[in-house]
């Protein structure tokens, strides 16, 4: 297969202490960071000294879960941090080139607040917005909003699909020379180049327009990560990145390959969309310093954490068992059998104990793990990228800084060496490091190709 | 009466390009400022070297009005500029003391989003956050969120009511001491220290937690503008800081002695709530500058803006008439029968034309507008203090960052050589600048109770 003529995107996925379970009781982290600004500014700013094409934060409305015996012992679950956009305000203000995305639910807001808000970012960042488009699936987030019961899951991707059409609507309500400021004239605008969108449908009625000159990037990049099948049909309509995650290079490929396909259904290009799958890599500068780094966090996994999340992927409760021993049998599932299904064949084939289980999939909660040297790191990036398994990675450290730090001063030169990512930013905005088109005004079009046409 | 043994308390209130109505058509103002996030962190950044308690950005979600050829004309009504709580996030990053206020409407909105974007806020900000708790009376407003008709005032009311109760519960999710962070126990919070809310109420169920953990501010600063009867209970309960308008001293005195005598109901101290009526100066070397400042922003008044906004008030359409000829008789209105007297009773006391009316009302919008030289501005500040008709003010700049500048300039050092305004910060929260405390836990109250009971 002949090389690919572009360049990786990546992105640096931050949270507080890192993605591992246990990042927090590293030696090095700092237990506090959720809530410590300057810690996410100096993230940023070392991501976009590597010239990154963003950073990217994930949301949840509301802790997720009740076992407060497991809750006190993380730092996860989306207990006590900063809301993403207000720190990707903060951030915009002491960053220039890269790109700020933040995650918001479809489920338990209103489409006029969400378009405003990231409209709004756009403005304060000179064009580096990004929207992850979520549905909210957790009961707990529901009992936060009025909502004794969730919505089911093809109503959320109903209400979903309806809400991305209004945002993006919104995002249109005037034209990019729509603010004439002509202090003259006294003509602050052009009532033509104003348009009020009028949305009635099925779970929303919006007027218009919104109160926000239409963005700098014309509309904010939307990021989308349901990988359902109503996850994958959004993604095709609405979607111009795609955070995904795959364990195997097969996977990633029929992913891709999937969802690639769907665009021409939609009128759209292979190129409208970026899929960045997750990985979770722990470099070392040999394979044993990283196997140790990793082994390193691994045994800060507490018992009662790992138990917690075991059981909540078997749907049993393990804790009445020696963790050094193997798993027991288990009755059936009244969750996911597939997954409890998965779990037990792993642990069964690899013959493992309840610790050794809970280490395995608690650590990096399911994405794709690179231990070893940054030429292991690079190869195995290469390979998926090169396979069209992915167009670029949204990097999750297991520690931050650390994590982070190794990345950028020993796998990026690595990759760079290579070719395969960008020396330095060739644009301003996030949609030019992703090498997505500027949407024209849909007013604008029509007016292009009716001269075009005469 | 003695001089209060206290200093004034001074806001910034910014607006895109300054308060007056065509601010924006000034030579000096910049008509993008809207969305010019350079020019918000300058003002806010000169008004902290000036030492102001606060920043304040008031807020619409929705234009304002439907005639498109008077909104055409205007930088007012909310069409096109940055929304309050990204905005104040960015400027929390480029600010280290100055309090950032910002309006968010209880009426579309879920108190959970509030309350986490506010604490989020105050945390970024190092303890600066302050919320305006309004309610939003436009229908425009209304038909963004689903709904055709707006609430009734007293649904507003109630709503806003039990909204500010869920938002302050929801701030007391955690005790101050709650995350104990420890690296070796894996003890990440105490779980005594988190409280759930559980909220069952006539317009909103919120389980809670927040997750966020509880602010510097302990509440972030809680600020009240509504001057109706239910407005000021609700200020009297919960209000910290009032926003108001009164044009006259005795008006002015009046309003403070209801409000601070409705305080010990809700078991509050006066001090434990700040009246800052607004103030529109107009700052000249001499009174002959000031006038003319005045009447060059005057002139910029575009007659379709100026006919739109006292057609508005007087609930009459007045474009058929000579600009420069007198107030026509008129039928009886549908709208504020006081209002449309008010405006009546005032062109015919004063013999004012159609264009000199405009001109009266529009300008400043009906705040109390002060035109002179810095020591006569500063004895009509000083009067109002001292007769306990105000805590202090929240300023609004005509022309901004004109306008501020002549107040930091030249109004200032005249109240500070009169003891009025502080020349430093004593404190780092926006509690502290104001003298308000910080609101301790309820557990720990009850705790602490318990153990002075035994």
């Amino acid at each position: 297969m002949a090389r690919r003529n572009e360049q990786m995107r990546l992105g640096a996925f931050l949270y507080p202490s890192g993605h591992h379970i246990a990042a927090w009781r590293h030696p090095e982290a700092k237990a506090d960071a959720g809530i410590d600004f300057r810690h996410y500014a100096a993230l940023a700013q070392a991501a976009e000294a590597a010239k990154f094409d963003l950073v990217f934060l994930a949301d949840g409305v509301g802790t997720r879960g009740d076992d407060v015996e497991f809750l006190s012992r993380t730092a996860h679950s989306y207990q006590a941090q900063f809301e993403p956009i207000t720190l990707l305000s903060a951030l915009a203000a002491v960053t220039e080139r890269i790109g700020l995305v933040g995650t918001a639910s479809t489920s338990f807001n209103e489409p006029y607040h969400i378009a405003r808000k990231f409209a709004s970012l756009d403005h304060l960042s000179g064009g580096r917005a990004g929207w992850n488009l979520v549905t909210s699936s957790s009961e707990h987030e529901a009992r936060n909003f009025n909502r004794v019961r969730h919505f089911s899951h093809e109503e959320r991707y109903q209400r979903a699909e309806e809400f991305a059409d209004v945002v993006s609507g919104l995002w249109d309500s005037w034209e990019d020379d729509a603010f004439l400021r002509d202090k003259a004239s006294g003509r602050y605008y052009e009532p033509a180049r104003r348009h009020v969108l009028g949305h009635r449908g099925r779970h929303f009625s919006v007027q218009g327009p919104l109160n926000v000159a239409r963005p700098p990037q014309g509309q904010p990049v939307v990021v989308q990560a349901g990988s359902s099948e109503p996850g994958k049909e959004l993604a095709a309509r609405r979607g111009e990145v795609v955070f995904t995650a795959q364990q195997t290079l097969e996977d990633a490929v029929a992913f891709y390959a999937d969802l690639k396909g769907r665009l021409a259904g939609h009128g759209r290009r292979p190129e409208d969309l970026k899929i960045l799958p997750g990985v979770f890599p722990v470099v070392g500068h040999s394979e044993a310093e990283a196997r140790e780094k990793f082994e390193q966090l691994q045994a800060l996994i507490d018992p009662v954490v790992g138990l917690a999340l075991v059981s909540a992927l078997t749907g049993a409760d393990l804790s009445a068992y020696p963790l050094d021993g193997p798993i027991p049998e288990l009755p059936p599932t009244n969750g996911s059998k597939s997954r409890q299904g998965l779990m037990l064949d792993l642990a069964r084939r690899e013959n493992l104990t309840i610790r050794q289980l809970y280490q395995r999939v608690a650590g990096a909660r399911g994405h794709w793990q690179l231990v070893g040297t940054p030429a292991q790191i690079a190869d195995a990036l290469e390979e998926r990228f090169q396979a069209y398994g992915a167009d670029g990675f949204n990097v999750m450290a297991p520690v931050l800084p650390g994590g982070l730090t190794d990345f950028i001063e020993l796998v990026l030169p690595e990759l760079r060496r290579r070719g395969l990512f960008r020396t330095d930013y060739s644009g301003t905005t996030l949609r030019e490091h992703l090498g997505l088109r500027r949407p024209p005004h849909p007013a604008a079009r029509r007016r292009a190709d009716a001269a075009d046409a005469a």
